[in-house]
């Protein structure tokens, strides 16, 4: 919709309703799916809907440049993931099926687009951004690495493989304007297979720190260190 | 206990049963409270009861010297960053009441040391540490940051307050050694009167990026922003 008028209803009526409740000056932030951000200031309403005017023109904030490539994590975790990464402006996400990933993790409900798009919208409202990660969800590993890698990931891009036993990673020389994708293993660790077909490809192993962590906190770690070096 | 051997019962006796089940080759990681690392390796057992061969003797991983005093977060977010600080390896954490913050999360159940233990110690068994991060829960701001402050934190320290309007934290200048604590607000932010006062008490506004983050993002954020200097 251009700038204007605009009419929610039902659960987005409600939580708009809420926002304004809290917001100052009787204005809340507001933004197009992959477009602009604006504000929203409420017009009229009955109890069901809400008709806001909306003006919208600005870009939404910066990206870091980032892709993370996971080993699937176990849905509760890939919820927040989800939602996270959205928030941290990730660009791309890579789920992949690993040895010591269990099957159970592809389940058809996270197969399903609306649930990571759910989560994905909930870390986009959060951070104030508009433009959805993309998300691709690969059951077989090596196919996967050797076929459509390269094609998806630019040659130019820094590839990092998070891994205890790496150098401390070396992310000035990368510049500020290169990309990074970063691999991230299971809970219990990526096999030897695994990781050296990311070496193939051009993954060099890099340690964040001695301290294991939850890939959901990991991920917001590891984004702050790259964050640090822009 | 000195090395040796030590008998888990009920919860503790199952935990280590399943952790045991995926070990490679038996051994599992243990640790004591405030003390060292090490291995332990089952020796035998009855469904309720679980006796293990222990050898400690290890350091715990290195910390990075970060103390966070944050808005007290709603129950939900504390128990994650609880959970969170503790395997980030923060030493202490100091809660406190804010203007924007609401009177509710200081709730009895999360005033009680067991509740913040609970969810450290879950964080230490993640990072496979053992030293307890030290809580400090304040229901009043200003005789807090007036009175107590400068004696828990010391003077050195380089003191930062996350926020959106700081330039670019600066923490190259800060050294290896030295310690640092960030300040982070409430969901809405602080107020004028309590940035004033952090600000009275040497706390330089450094801004993390354009993006609002949860504060369960945010501490891990920083925490990885902060390692990428050390």
């Amino acid at each position: 919709m251009p700038d204007g008028t605009v009419c929610l209803r039902g659960r987005r009526a409600n939580r708009a309703r809420e926002a304004l409740a809290l917001a100052a000056g009787g204005e809340i932030r507001v933004g197009r799916v992959d477009g602009p951000v604006g504000t929203a200031r409420a017009l009229d309403g009955t109890p069901g809907e809400l008709r806001l005017e909306v003006t919208l023109g600005q870009e939404p904030p910066g990206r870091p440049g980032v892709d993370l490539l996971l080993a699937m994590p176990r849905p509760k975790a890939l919820k927040r993931i989800l939602s996270t990464s959205a928030s941290l402006g990730v660009d791309r996400l890579f789920l992949l099926r690993a040895a010591r990933v269990e099957k159970s993790y592809f389940d058809p409900k996270v197969l399903d687009a609306r649930f990571s798009r759910k989560h994905l919208i909930d870390g986009l409202e959060q951070a104030q951004d508009t433009r959805v990660p993309e998300v691709f969800i690969r059951e077989r590993f090596k196919p996967f690495v050797e076929n459509e890698l390269d094609e998806l990931i630019a040659p130019t891009s820094h590839r990092v493989l998070a891994h205890p036993s790496g150098a401390a990673p070396r992310l000035e020389a990368a510049g500020e304007e290169r990309r990074v994708v970063v691999a991230v293993g299971p809970e219990r660790g990526w096999v030897p297979f695994e990781i050296e077909l990311l070496a193939s490809r051009g993954f060099c192993a890099a340690s964040f720190g001695a301290r294991s962590l939850r890939v959901e906190v990991f991920v917001p770690f590891v984004l702050g260190w790259l964050q640090a070096f822009r």
